[in-house]
């Protein structure tokens, strides 16, 4: 019995922070096989790179899931639990975005990616990167939220950016796009991108949260 | 350090009943932007309204954070935390709602929007006003719930309807509708539509909750 | 006032195992008539199959929101309040989901429904019998986990056979389908039995998780 009641009570000290850090590193590596797997044109390599992905995402629900049954038989955890369970969960929505965004390309297999669709994946990237630092600040940020508040204006920005890209590509498909087929195709995708910008900023959100609550 | 041991246990009285009438005001007034973009068919106005509806629902998203971040700084709270943070949020998905079909709209620019599109914006409407009478009603309900259980059976009501018209409309559209790119913009914007009116409908199922809980 | 202080702490012993094992029965009987709704092609047999799955799925409704309110006027439950929540809102997730794709089939009323629809029909069936079979666990693997164990097992299992036979269709569907209106009918009615394989899988998660919390 793991939660007899002696069990709950004796501290485990897993290490949440380390999880999340590697949680968010794995959403790095996600965001550049996703921006390679834009620059390629046929079935089999799109489908490679979706693989590669996929097997990520994996990756990202298994640190998710492992992070989730530490807190549920942890007493003690450096912020609520709740705070940590949202952190987790929303970085492995962003992971799952990207991996939505990978297997679309590939089965959807559409001619050409226009260049908004390769700059929404850099703007993933970039966003992706400043998690990344921002999970180096979890156990700073109390004493000194300065770096953590800048990584959320960064990512809110980059959020912005994503919007015009996407609202600017949609508006042009619908006005210039003749093929119904692949108009569909390109709308979905460029769609799952800019939802994954979205995922993004929500971690953003997360962590101005935290800062107002702990810092 | 804001949560030090005793600032946590000093009531600071935050006024979590007019943020979220406030709250349901702005969701009110992006109703009847909504209403009027659906009367217009120049891709420039249909702009406009967007960053009309846009804005309030960036004054939404300001206002649902600072009723979070108020309600992980307080120690009392009129109700459970988690059924104010619902709420906030829950209103919030309706605004959210509102700003995706005025963007898409704007972005797939359809040749006419059909009466339907026009009467579910005209639902959503009648679901904010609602919305915005029930939260008058949170701090009385306790003593007499009938006019709350009233917006609440009124609220589903009206979201039984929109799912009529909106199934009517779908139906037709794809038994008639023989442009392709034009279906693919009336059924997205439709959708998006008739999300909005579940997610109000939503908030209704929020409120009967806590008349089972408070009343 | 059903609330009073000392309401809260009389133990009410609402019967949170039966009504989930109710909601699960539901879930297996949408899951039947949707197997059924796909081997017929006429309008009006899919809207009286729909018809008939929207029936149920106000039933889970029902019962999911029977149980939210139990939980928030009962002060001893057999788990965390959030467990046996996120367990009737993921069961009520899978009712919906094959609600909405019953919904899609009457009214996007494509011309006929592919194997791999009725074959993901029989795999949300399977899930469903499943989690129906789980539900018996409930009171019985905190000495015994082995069963439940298989279950989840057995759930991940059926959700990637699902995954391989949507992007199998799809991608052959993007190839092969010239008629776009007929295509986009396709993708979403799919993209709906995928998603709600999907939702079937996370009750598998929920139930993993509680395995490690109390076995």
């Amino acid at each position: 019995m793991k939660n007899s009641f002696f069990s709950r009570f004796t501290p485990k000290e897993p290490k949440f922070f380390p999880l999340l850090k590697q949680l968010s590193e794995v959403l790095c590596d996600a965001s550049i096989v996703l921006i390679e797997s834009l620059q390629h044109d046929q079935p089999t390599e799109r489908f490679d790179y979706y693989k590669k992905i996929k097997e990520l995402e994996r990756e990202g629900d298994r640190l998710t899931h492992l992070i989730f049954d530490q807190l549920s038989t942890t007493f003690i955890t450096p912020f609520d639990r709740e705070d940590i369970h949202d952190l987790a969960s929303c970085l492995d929505d962003v992971i799952d975005g990207i991996n939505s965004s990978a297997k679309r390309l590939a089965i959807y297999n559409p001619r050409l990616i226009p260049e908004s669709g390769r700059e929404l994946s850099r703007l993933i990237n970039e966003e992706a990167v400043l998690i990344c630092k921002a999970m180096d600040e979890l156990d700073i940020f109390r004493k000194n939220p300065t770096k953590l508040r800048e990584y959320c204006t960064r990512l809110h920005d980059i959020e912005n950016q994503a919007d015009d890209v996407y609202e600017f590509f949609i508006t042009k498909l619908f006005e210039e796009e003749k093929d119904c087929i692949e108009l569909i195709k390109l709308k979905e995708i460029t769609l799952e991108l800019e939802r994954t910008t979205d995922a993004a900023e929500h971690v953003g959100k997360i962590l101005k949260s935290l800062i107002v609550k702990y810092a």
